[in-house]
């Protein structure tokens, strides 16, 4: 019953990830009620998307340029490099303007289910990152922190990573796990709980 | 810290409805992962997704032709029409496939706090549907299913198209209130199960 070009629009939003049939109709009817101009500036955007990104040769973040603006900052703390699974995490960490140092970014995580082995992620890149900056004086990177996510294959790939680098002699570190802001200790869940007393600190 | 291209689809899909900034995120980072194909396999249904759409000028349903295939399909049941709030709720019956009659699409619903009267909806255009099609032998709309939603400004708008159909002496009826299939009498609200009671029919 629908016509043609809406039904293509429906399928087409229904490929990304989290659109159901639902949300898929939903935002197509949106757009059908949209000005012309609206529609074109989104499919502008899809098409432009690629145009003028590359990854940076040394995080392998997402970059207009090489060396990103990160990797090329010289006020950044250049001995820690904090690894982490997705562009995304590096963008959340730079929203708190805490961490001044670089980031590593190996684009997934290790995951055997889902055929995703360490030669398909930015590790031994990192391992040759950290192994060739030990001979430069100064700039050599002193700290690896991993922040990939607390979960089963993030640990996993946190592990991996740490077995790999300890021949490298570098301080390699994992960010902490306990209650988030605003937690409950009733509803914690005890792996997050027995993580929570054991790296509590002095208060 | 992101690319600017990047920053600027995220901005886009931002404006659709139901898309939070961390939804916009995360499209943005699946497209860009993406074939160059699949992105502009998207921005070309964006783009096509007006062409060749137009509003059928009996029902209002959006169509490729006017009048639409439902108004101009003979085996249909001519007498009755279906009066729904939007294009996707017309979609929803005819998935159904029980209900053989016509629909108008309303295009919206009185809402006095969206600035919503009944002068910006086909309502106008019901009316003289239904009064033109009396004189017609044969065709004349015979009920008019109300099956706009049952909350506030929806059961508002049905009473408002019931109020200005009476004088046509067309029959008016109001799709059924109560519990949904699967529902729980127990956690049902108080208006639903008073609406079940009050709609009981013979068993």
């Amino acid at each position: 019953m629908l016509p043609k070009s809406l039904k293509n629009l429906i399928g087409e939003l229904r490929k990304l990830p989290g659109v159901g049939p639902k949300s898929a109709e939903r935002l197509s009817m949106h757009l059908l009620r949209s000005d012309r101009s609206n529609i074109e500036e989104l499919a502008e955007a899809l098409v432009n998307l690629k145009k003028g990104i590359v990854l940076c040769g040394t995080c392998w973040n997402v970059s207009e340029a090489d060396p990103c603006k990160i990797c090329d900052d010289e006020s950044r703390e250049r001995k820690t490099v904090c690894v982490v699974e997705d562009v995304m995490d590096a963008l959340a960490l730079e929203r708190t303007r805490q961490y001044r140092g670089l980031y590593h970014v190996l684009h997934g995580k290790i995951s055997p289910l889902n055929n995703v082995s360490p030669h398909d992620l930015k590790i031994q890149d990192l391992h040759s990152r950290v192994a060739e900056s030990a001979g430069k004086n100064g700039s050599a990177i002193s700290e690896i922190i991993l922040a990939t996510n607390p979960d089963m294959e993030g640990e996993a790939t946190a592990m991996y990573i740490a077995e790999l680098l300890k021949p490298l002699k570098v301080k390699i570190t994992r960010i902490a796990r306990g209650l988030p802001t605003g937690g409950h200790v009733e509803y914690a869940d005890d792996l997050t709980l027995s993580n929570a007393m054991e790296g509590r600190r002095e208060f």
